[in-house]
């Protein structure tokens, strides 16, 4: 049985730029880009009007995208201090305005991401940004950073969630071709 | 000239339990409690599930009270490893819901409310529970702590914003007071 082409959105949270990507694909087949891009908003801006204007663009893209499933960077407490907190703010928009539609949100996090897409958990920005290009047979990398980590993350979504369908397929087959309990046949 | 009454809420954020308290008064004069409570969220649900369930209160309780400001607890990235990223969401969901409303939206550190509550910036939690008990002439202390917090946050803005507000109004004061320059009088 083929599994059906999975639309993920990721997102790869920040305040001052919040990295957009979606891809379409199954595991084991071709990916392919349907949009990149990047939400800035200004550093000097009150937090409150920043979280808006990233609401209003992930709203947008949610509205144009239609995705099946959104992925998002798992933001850790102990990464980068200084700007952890406005990730984190900016990553419960992004996962509120997805499950507001009732959307699957998952959260990878940036190790299971690099060791999806490059093979390795500790790879370089770079590194992933060659394979993103590669995989999606782009003409050039994706810029800045942020809009080619949040097509990694997307990727990565589409694969694992891939190998996760497989599993609970396998179980339920392997669940319905048991015979039900007290069932004589 | 007196200021006019100024209704707060207080958000203390969190994602098992949220604090909201509102107060209405004026630097120097009696606070009044408007509301008091805390939203709730299982800490076994998806996190996109509880962050909706959080704006929903935030925008039950914004419809209902229609605050003139918000006061918001801020979260430094330094305490409590393990729920500081819940709490950064949290925050940001409230701040959120007030900036969409155009509301002004401040964050006090928890030092700010202590030391504005009980003159010491290193109160301990029951401390401050008294003395929002008192200042709001309560029959018993708010419980959870939580909700305790909202109101001392409310109760601090209303004080730290009634300062700011009559400074600036004395620093208007003086410059209207001031000929223009280059006209004689």
């Amino acid at each position: 049985m083929r599994l059906p082409e999975l639309r993920v959105m990721g997102v790869d949270p920040g305040l001052t730029r919040c990295g957009l990507g979606a891809v379409e694909g199954r595991p084991g087949a071709r990916l392919s880009l349907v949009a990149v891009g990047v939400v800035r908003t200004p550093p000097d801006a009150d937090l409150g009007v920043r979280l808006v204007a990233i609401e209003a663009e992930i709203e947008r893209w949610l509205d144009e995208l239609r995705p099946d499933s959104v992925a998002v960077e798992r933001v850790f407490a102990q990464h980068n201090t200084r700007t952890v907190m406005g990730t984190a703010q900016a990553s419960a928009v992004a996962i509120l305005c997805a499950a507001r539609r009732g959307l699957p949100v998952t959260l990878h996090t940036p190790s299971e991401v690099k060791a999806a897409i490059t093979g390795s958990g500790t790879a370089d920005k770079k590194q992933v940004g060659t394979m993103v290009t590669r995989l999606l047979r782009l003409e050039s990398m994706p810029k800045p950073a942020d809009a080619a980590d949040a097509l990694a993350l997307a990727i990565c979504h589409v694969w694992r969630g891939g190998v996760q369908n497989r599993l609970a397929e396998a179980l339920a087959k392997a669940q319905s071709a048991r015979p039900p309990r007290g069932v004589r046949q």
